[in-house]
């Protein structure tokens, strides 16, 4: 039987009781696919600042480099959203993204028949929405220097980021996103703001040049704002979406909340070696940390795409997904996806009922 | 009488003949309010490049600085699509903008009951929506310096731009808006990344101590990805919003196309002084151009706009808006608009049935 390597990064708020239901429920898969883990957990984010002093600290990295995979389920809260930005919980997840040099980061938008009515949006707009969003993780403005807030001649203060990317980094990205097009739908969008900026032209050169190797993928580019506006107008028109990490963060929140489901959504962030980063996109929701109210489907399903590609161990994440079909096919709910004629359950039921399902 | 001297710009496409329904109907309305409108025409956008090579001739700015207002219909189309971008029509609107240092862009988006359905959202998540997003318009990433691409030294190429602001360029966007905010609902959210940019944390530091003496205006502050899902979410949670001048061109189209007709969306961008540029939301529509199809309200709206904050004749500006209303009370609609039962006018038509209604 072949054995994982899991680091476990509960972080914040309900993500200690995701993580719990989550390690359960890869054991059980475990057991049905002849695979062995072994988690190791490490502070990230608040607890890890009220621990240690940083919302980073240096043996947190050192474990996850040295896994196969890393599960992190969510961090902040009201608690640190004061202290200075070196010390704040986001910190810790910009150097873990750095730490771990992981470009890629992989949001899927998916309408689920059973939730299609969760959605803000008329069925008819969302039904059947499946798009795939790949944002550039390590670079662009998050990273770019010089930053800061500086004098200027007169004494005025001038806050700073630099919004860049090279060559090597649009070209990796726009490979990730090519391939992962190529095994859906054949068709990528490149997002940019190649009408006013020099950074999108050459954003927009190069990932058109990288298409041409892929014949089979059709590719197309839009403007941020319009792609923002074709999100809400008429989102089936997307199959797999590339952009750079400001816009990326932008738009697949926009992706995630078409749903009207965040607390069902998985990511992946992945490096080109090494191991990557699977997390629900939801927050911390400190607001009802500790009642047993949290979804745990989020976080499942991301140890469904650590499977798949993280791990490449897609039995296994195919019987993950499937078990979280058929617990929504059988009306349960967790608080934040309740609607009527279904079954209310808390955290850890809904988590034995995957269990039962398995 | 008084006399207002008016730069037109039709522009490109659609442009010409919205802007001759909106010359009648102005004409319209100053004989009724006693106002005499004395209109000159410059060109500006992919016309101006064909006749005169530049998008923004030096003598359009001339025309523009030595008018009381600016109305400007739509620029570009794919003919210009794939010149260099010194040479491309968005280069002349941002020219414009920075000419006339029109540093607050001011789109309101707004449900009208009429056109609810047209909304790709659920008629109870956007029924009685009214915002308005005022966008820093001169400064940011938009304008900031250094910016180009770059040879790095291993011969890369680095693709560069630089997010900044000033102190006083968010104080005096800060101010327009509350201003504004305390005219309308007393809220005023605003909107950056400070939980991972520089220039965001002086942005919000700043407008948090402008607005202590707005004391009647509620500040909230949301970071950009946040603030796009809920635009998506729960749209009416907002009333003011205001944000950098990228943030600003997502949300605000976003915004706009939560009604679901930015046919109908109208624009305002103010300097501290001299003319104001007043336009529709919507873009050129090449494909429909001179086929008297266009719909003529937005710039009818924008107009109206152009009398309530560009010359302060607020009951003509009210006139105007009565009169859409009324066009859209009796069922007649643009093709962009059309619905079931409703009657279907062309461009000319419509222009006709607001000169009825005035
Ligand atoms: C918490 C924050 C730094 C982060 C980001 O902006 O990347 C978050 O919004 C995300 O999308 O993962
Ligand atoms: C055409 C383009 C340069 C412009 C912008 O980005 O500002 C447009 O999108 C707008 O919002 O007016």
């Amino acid at each position: 039987s072949k054995t994982y390597r899991i680091a476990l990064l509960p972080g914040d708020g309900i993500g200690p009781e995701i993580t719990a239901v989550t390690v359960q429920v890869l054991q059980a898969v475990g057991i049905r696919c002849d695979l062995n883990f072994e988690f190791s957990t490490g502070l990230i984010g608040g607890i890890a600042i009220d621990e240690t002093g940083s919302p980073l600290p240096e043996v947190t990295l050192d474990l996850c480099r040295s896994s196969d995979a890393v599960l992190l389920a969510a961090i902040g809260g009201y608690k640190w959203d004061n202290l200075p930005r070196s010390q704040r919980p986001e910190t810790g997840l910009l150097g873990l993204r750095a730490g771990l040099q992981l470009f890629a980061n992989l949001r899927p938008a998916q309408i689920l028949p059973q939730l299609v009515d969760a959605s803000s949006l008329k069925r008819e707009v969302v039904e059947g929405v499946d798009m795939m969003v790949v944002r550039e993780l390590t670079g662009g403005v998050y990273f770019g220097m010089p930053k800061g807030i500086f004098k200027t001649e007169t004494g005025e203060q001038r806050g700073v980021n630099t919004m860049a990317y090279t060559d090597a980094e649009i070209d990796r990205i726009a490979r990730v996103a090519l391939e992962i097009a190529s095994k859906r739908g054949n068709r990528l969008c490149s997002v940019d703001k190649a009408n006013v900026l020099d950074v999108s032209q050459l954003w927009r050169d190069r990932v058109a040049a990288l298409a041409s190797e892929y014949p089979d993928v059709e590719l197309s580019h839009l403007y941020v704002d319009n792609a923002a506006m074709q999100l809400v107008r008429a989102p089936k028109q997307f199959d797999t979406i590339v952009t750079g990490n400001l816009f990326g963060d932008i738009l697949s929140d926009i992706a995630a909340m078409l749903t009207g489901s965040i607390g069902m959504l998985p990511s992946a962030s992945l490096g080109a070696s090494g191991p990557g980063v699977f997390e629900p996109v939801h927050g911390s929701a400190p607001d009802i940390a500790g009642q047993d109210k949290a979804n745990p489907l989020a976080m499942v399903l991301s140890a469904a795409m650590m499977l798949r590609y993280g791990l490449d161990e897609r039995d296994a994440a195919d019987r993950l997904e499937r078990a979280v079909t058929a617990v929504l096919d059988r009306g349960e709910r967790t608080g934040d996806i309740m609607a009527e004629g279904k079954t209310l359950l808390g955290c850890k039921a809904m988590g034995e009922s995957l269990l039962a399902r398995l």
